[in-house]
């Protein structure tokens, strides 16, 4: 699925309503002509968009690919949108069945902040060293307990995580992109990298200093986290013998 | 400046407010200590955005251009912002002094709906034969009389326009972007130009059609207007001689 993060409360259900989870289980409830609950590979806070967030689900309606995608997008409001539909394996699962994650923070780093798509992309005012902030990043690639990038929610049970790629790429225009891939995140561990290497950008830390950071698993000594709007869950990687299309 | 027209009820000023016109002259009435009017290079319609619109306003006021940037910015719309500011010439007039504007439509063409960014890009389902729509903007380019590509309600005196470059960009994702620059555009010239590139890429229109349309003068030949979502005033361009950035 595709969505725009600005528009709900986040991925997770609330009594309330608002969020995706709620927008997506009301139509493929619809289609399927029962109750269907989703569970997601990657549950995104309130703010942060998906470029491609898959899900699996239950049912025991038998309907082509074409009422779940199509037929759900009827249903569905503007902002979330079903790409693709498959059946799977009893056992697949989103989310524990995913082997690795990439997360995209899109930056607009000038002077002036953005009059366009201020809720699509991060806004930092003053020059970024890229040079430094690679530095840095390249320190926290590899398997490492992230303690010190984890927020004081973090509900996982192991710290430990390994970061597969991080890297920060310069665009045209004055944008920045942080595209980092991990087999599994912690709660604001995207964010707070993010914050981090906008503090080596700016000059605040040395690239070093998030080496220390990093062995010190101390959440302080982080810089803190960064918003919401510049974030997208961009893939989500599965086995081959799933036969998803990747 | 730079704004996201999905959030305004286009440029021009209007009794009940909700126009970008209305919250600029707000913001800058507000620096000016006294009423201010402006006047655009490009009179965007409602959910038109722009990349770099160009206004200009006279006033007594003596204030620094970060006055007129961050100020007007901390007082502007989110959806809204002053790039750069500078004082000009008296007789410089946003509109009558560019002698050129370009815009880009940016085509989300894929079979799903999009999920994120609906309200920023058009979309069209069925696959579009790329070269064809190439060989059909090549006979646009050039001065023409652009009455089959013109609104009932345009304004304009004279219907002839020169395209000085029309090019239509593949880009990653199913992308596809038309960049259209000419001196003057007439009322939904754009985005009557997209209509019908599209009818060509679909195969409705053959290229040579689209030079029997223009030459027919008559806009009932020509495809429907293609919605505004998509449609960014890019780039207004003025002679050095008014030193303004470019």
């Amino acid at each position: 699925m595709e969505y725009d993060g600005s528009r709900f409360l986040g991925w997770q259900t609330q009594p309330g309503g608002g969020t995706v989870q709620d927008a997506v289980e009301a139509a493929l409830s619809s289609i399927a002509d029962s109750p269907v609950s989703v569970t997601c590979a990657g549950r995104t806070d309130s703010g942060v968009h998906a470029i491609e967030q898959v899900v699996h689900f239950d049912t025991e309606a038998n309907r082509p690919a074409s009422a779940w995608v199509r037929g759900a997008n009827a249903s569905l409001p503007e902002s979330v949108a079903v790409l693709w539909s498959q059946p799977v394996a009893a056992d697949f699962h989103a989310r524990y069945s995913a082997v690795a994650r990439t997360y995209r923070y899109r930056l607009l780093n000038r002077a002036v902040r953005p009059g366009l798509g201020a809720r699509h992309a991060g806004w930092f005012h003053a020059p970024l060293k890229v040079e430094e902030m690679r530095a840095a990043a390249a320190l926290l690639v590899g398997e490492h307990d992230f303690s010190a990038f984890r927020s004081a929610e973090c509900q996982a049970k192991s710290p430990v995580r390994t970061i597969q790629i991080l890297q920060v790429e310069e665009k045209a225009e004055g944008r920045i992109d942080f595209v980092v891939r991990a087999n599994a995140f912690l709660h604001h561990m995207v964010r707070n990298i993010v914050g981090t290497l906008i503090y080596v950008g700016k000059g605040r830390f040395s690239p070093l200093q998030v080496g220390d950071i990093l062995r010190s698993k101390d959440r302080g000594r982080a810089a803190p986290t960064f918003g919401p709007e510049g974030l997208y869950l961009e893939k989500v990687r599965y086995e081959a013998k799933w036969g998803l299309p990747q």
